[in-house]
């Protein structure tokens, strides 16, 4: 079975979740600079979420890059991937409306978590047909990214019940471990050949 | 006439619908967990109307990877099955607003029959082009789900006007059959090709 | 130049076109079944329109199978054709909503007469590139159909002021008209291919 | 690493904002002529705005045409591109709902000119790693549009606070350079393939 549009499909509902959570951003009533003002939440919390999809689209492209073989598990575990993210968009509008409000910050961590969850019930799935002498297997190696993640969102869950704006430093936090290239990893990787680099590991 | 824009414009399509699906999960007004109690059924039905898009994607996968021909019948029944399928956000948008209520559960059962009926269409003009030896004639072969799940949807329609939460059941029912793998049809398609498991048939 | 990535886009424009319009597609507040009879007028709008969305990605799929090269004019005038085609939606839902009105139901035809002279535009671009012997120079033969639709678009938008429904059925004519497949025209192109016909033509 | 899911990833998200602008043109309550009067300056921003867009995608599509190798730095800088680009949605509406307000005039500038930036750190890495013999480089050249783009925009932002049509006016003037075959560079980009014309430089 092709991954062909495997990816396809997933390029597709990832193009959709990034693009409708601008549809959150209303335009304003007034037309001074400052009635923009309140729409400041709005729009950073898009913007984390612009990234975070951003990452996953990353990571997934490059994981199905380094994969040879789709089999039913890979296709159910990539779509359960893609529901969790799906919920993306709520929370980033329940967020974006609730500035610094406990729950909402606490429930956008919890999606992160699951979609974190998700993405490593589906890299399991594709090493285990890959094998472990894969080139996946290799660049994946510890995947340290993949397993502080899910900790820091924990933490980031905690942390919304006392102060709010911890929980946001902490989901900052993460999606810069992302972005920043690990050079370490990096030079374990040369051996393998350099744009396999980050393909493992979920946001 | 390559096969390659039906299945990209399907594609897009299900990625499209799967996805606008969750722009009914509106953020509550309130903060507090409690606010999220009334989502509940909303994402209930999200959830299960997810799930059956999601088999819909992956049977249509299916099917189509083992298709060798497309023809005019077969783009126009593929657009019907579309046509049904876009209407399942509608659907899910009044049964996730009217929880148990008789006629949106019956609806829901309707236009998930009128899908089955249309994939089924859609599989006669591929078997017709395919011919009676194909891998997918084998594939599909005596379709037991395929021809279960319009049976069932009938029934549940039925038990929509008596016991709404048993058409419910019936619904989430039919998504089991298809989401676990079926180990006789397996065994016998074991001798054509394991990727061709459960390309035929739909939801 | 490749033709894939303009495929791609206008497939990719046109899949969320056809799937906005349900969007029009409100659930009603109450649960009866009479609660949906107000919104039949918005279904059958939404039923012509997805028809007609399905021809023109039709013959848009059969004209680009069989073009070779894609020049700058050819990416313009496909942008042309997607930008008439994308206010489809707005005059569906304004049809939808005044049913049997008479100037929701002239721009209904206005739309779909510009858009039909933006596919006619793209075609004569995509002929001249192709040169008078090619295949689709064959397949689009006298275009009988391309030049009987403008006329019957005009003949409606005048219609919609004295009789809005004489209007709405000739806008249904011409979606049967393409949807008929034309046996004269299949005739004469098995001397071609038999997957070229009907490759020419706007609806 | 392929480009392939660059390229399809990027055509789904310019597809999507392209088409969920037309959602801003609401059909009017009325349903005479009249009624649409109003609608004029948002569907007057929608042309401009999807002319923009038709712009980004035509150059994007010849500039990833030219581009052999895609590295981390590309995936990023092309997200950050798409980034500034779904702002276009927010800013067309409220400029279309604002008909010639100098704040909204002027952040559609701010945004134009953040993508025109976004597309040259883009064009900049590509050419980094395509070098400087490449195809590319050779036509790009001395990217005069590119250059001459973000000092219209610098002044119609400026100018959008004096006289707000005169920004209306510059961006139209922009779209009009870009949509406009530049001679100049077509003769001397004959030496290179035809079809590589227009390959640099942002809108």
């Amino acid at each position: 079975m092709g991954k062909g549009r495997l990816e396809a499909f997933s390029d597709g509902v990832l193009a959709i979740l990034i693009t409708i959570m601008v549809l959150e951003l209303r335009p304003p009533h007034g037309t001074e600079l400052s009635a923009l003002r309140p729409l400041m939440p709005v729009l950073l919390s898009y913007i984390l979420s612009f990234v975070y999809l951003g990452i996953y689209w990353n990571n997934h492209h490059h994981m199905l890059h380094a994969t040879h073989r789709v089999t039913g598990p890979i296709l159910w575990a990539n779509l359960h991937l893609l529901f969790w993210l799906s919920l993306v968009p709520f929370v980033t509008a329940w967020v974006g409306e609730n500035h610094l409000a406990s729950t909402p910050a606490a429930l956008y961590g919890v999606v992160l978590l699951m979609a974190a969850i998700a993405y490593w019930i589906l890299q399991r799935h594709i090493l285990r047909a890959e094998g472990p002498q894969s080139v996946l297997a290799l660049a994946v190696g510890r995947d340290t990214k993949g397993k502080l993640s899910p900790l820091l969102y924990l933490l980031a869950i905690g942390a919304a019940f006392v102060r709010p704006w911890l929980a946001d430093a902490l989901y900052f936090l993460v999606a810069l471990i992302w972005l920043i290239p690990d050079r370490r990893i990096e030079r374990a990787m040369t051996g393998v050949e350099p744009s396999r680099r980050g393909a493992g590991g979920a946001a």
